[in-house]
């Protein structure tokens, strides 16, 4: 059972931030994401974009904003499970939470704060008779750690930016990298498309287009695809197939946890803590809705802060706070390390 | 008379952060401010200190900070009033409103946003006989153009950074700097001090210390100062006396406007756009208060991009407005300038 004091679902931007917050209030963080990575939307779909509205950013690319975000709050060391997505709450008595995920690992805290943004990101999966038999066993919707494909053969199947930038990537692991597209054209970041290109001329990368995987081979695991070429069936050996048709947002099975839902988001109390009609269970960032709703990231950041405020009176009852400036006071991390303003000094000029 | 769509009254992190925001909504701002320069507390209090709670920066420096929302808002071409305060407000038939200052300037707009922080920044003033006939005659509270100094003698009164740091910087413009101080130690950043001692032994700033500046004479401007040094005077020839014994906020006028006051603050409708009891006129960032309120400059953020939806309906009446993402849409400058992520190529590879 992991412990921790505000257990956050969703470790976009809305979730990484709240870590920082909440540990200017001595409160620990524990983040459970579906992605194998942090930086919900900003990651997964527009890491290489630059943002122009972040406050104090003319331009940040996003990837870079969840860096900062990470190295932001990361004296404040947030725990992690990544690559799970948060099934089921559970009330005791106590009043404290209980979250447990798809792959049954538990969290037990005293506050939960949904931070799920749009859902939680799941895989457009293929339709391929027995694909189930083969995911975890060959078939791949994410690249959760690139060393897995050290030296093994791997077929990558898309269009876009993941499928160019995971066979770019991948093409210096993988002892073959096959991209496999339904068109001959790509559509992608022009510089990804071009080092694909090159790729594929260094013989680095096979091209097979267009065409379509439409069968999976194999005894106990993954052994090859039938691939669709042009009307042609082939079998291709292969040891892993990875099929990157992007990812749909889904609420999912937040959204049979009694929450009052309105627009496929969550209503909350804006006028206050973004707390739901669940006391202890707040929304924030792009998963709430009330009147007015702007689903950007700066809104998520001062709903995570108002929110901190509520969670630290409901884990330190009767306690008072007093809110403390960084400049003035400095931020004092779990890991013992300080920040603080330089000091005036008072000193005679003689 | 300047026309302008949303008046900003203050021209801290807040009403900087609205100017962009508007310009996403093609609405153009002109802000006030009491003081020469614009960044609110920031570039007042504690430009060269860190901040380390605005999202996305580890550590920002407030001055830095303010450069760039200055940078991120330029291409709205936001118009500026600094150095005045604004004193009396009118409430025209249609509903827009008149603002004027207490140098008499006069501004026109359907929206008034009031970013005023903790209040007008006015100088804690020395107290010495006949100081209102020499106040812009020689006695001044602010270097507003450090130009106006050159190869004139200055006398500079305080002990603090400004005291310090305005010492600093003149010593290689006026031809004499006089900086005197009721104690020998001087309380600032250390580089500052040190700086000044070095200037000191240089012959580039006089000292006098401990003493206090007791008179003005001079006939129709400033002409010399009587400084009380260890019970002793002196008459002291100089054309400025600069006394920076510090700003206090103060609320001011804004208080008689019709505004319901709470602590200090104007009371909003934090549940939806930050209005206060006077329809058309807003309130942002410190100036405001509601159940919850944390004067923290992120809070200003959201606050300021949500008064810009509302003011957007006021100004546009019927329309209709679409949020749209930066990253998507790009930001069309006021200047002609266009800011925009590079599209994704749609390109076969052969
Ligand atoms: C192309 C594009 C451009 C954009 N441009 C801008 C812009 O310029 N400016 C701007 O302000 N905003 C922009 N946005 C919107 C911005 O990305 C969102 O406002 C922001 O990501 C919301 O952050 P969040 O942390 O609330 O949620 P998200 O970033 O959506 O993160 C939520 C995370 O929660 C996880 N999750 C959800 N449910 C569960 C569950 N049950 N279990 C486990 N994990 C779960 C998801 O997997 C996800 O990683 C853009 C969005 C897109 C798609
Ligand atoms: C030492 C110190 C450290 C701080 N550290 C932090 C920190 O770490 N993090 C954080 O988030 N916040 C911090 N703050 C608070 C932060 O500075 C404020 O929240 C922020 O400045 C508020 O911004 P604002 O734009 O609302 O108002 P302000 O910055 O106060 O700006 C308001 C402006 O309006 C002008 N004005 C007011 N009335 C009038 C009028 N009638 N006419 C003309 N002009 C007028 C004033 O002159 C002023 O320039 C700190 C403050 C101080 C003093």
């Amino acid at each position: 059972m992991i412990k921790t004091d505000i257990l956050i679902i969703g470790a976009g931007p809305t979730g990484l931030f709240t870590v920082f917050e909440a540990g200017l209030l001595k409160l620990k963080c524990h983040l459970i994401d579906a992605l194998p990575q942090p930086g919900g939307q900003l990651a997964e779909l527009y890491p290489k974009k630059p943002i122009y509205d972040i406050p104090g950013f003319p331009e940040v690319l996003a990837g870079d904003l969840v860096d900062n975000l990470l190295e932001q709050g990361k004296q404040f060391k947030p725990g992690f499970t990544l690559g799970e997505r948060a099934d089921s709450i559970q009330k005791l008595e106590d009043g404290t939470f209980i979250v447990t995920t798809n792959k049954g690992t538990k969290h037990h805290a005293p506050v939960v704060a949904i931070a799920g943004g749009l859902g939680s990101f799941e895989p457009r999966k293929p339709i391929l008779e027995h694909l189930d038999f083969y995911e975890e066993n060959g078939v791949e919707y994410f690249v959760k750690n690139p060393e897995q494909y050290r030296d093994k053969r791997v077929v990558i199947a898309g269009g876009g930016d993941s499928a160019l930038d995971w066979s770019i990537y991948l093409a210096d692991i993988a002892s073959e990298v096959t991209l496999v597209h339904r068109r001959n054209e790509f559509r992608g970041a022009l510089d990804s498309v071009e080092k694909v290109q090159e790729l594929k001329h260094l013989g680095k990368i096979s091209l097979i287009t267009p065409a379509e995987v439409t069968g999976l081979r194999g005894t106990d695991t993954l052994e090859a695809l039938v691939i669709n070429v042009d009307g042609e069936e082939q079998l291709v050996e292969t040891d892993y197939f990875i099929p990157l048709f992007g990812l749909s947002p889904k609420l999912g099975p937040i959204g049979e946890w009694g929450l009052e839902i309105e627009k496929n988001a969550i209503k909350v109390d804006n006028a206050l803590d973004y707390q739901t009609n669940i006391p202890g269970l707040f929304a924030i960032g792009d998963v709430n809705t009330y009147e007015g709703k702007l689903k950007l990231i700066l809104c998520g950041f001062h709903e995570a802060t108002l929110m901190c405020q509520t969670a630290y009176k409901i884990i330190n009852p009767g306690k008072k706070y007093m809110l403390k400036y960084t400049t003035v006071s400095g931020v004092n991390g779990f890991d013992g390390t300080k920040k603080q303003a330089p000091k005036p000094v008072v000193q005679a000029i003689v």
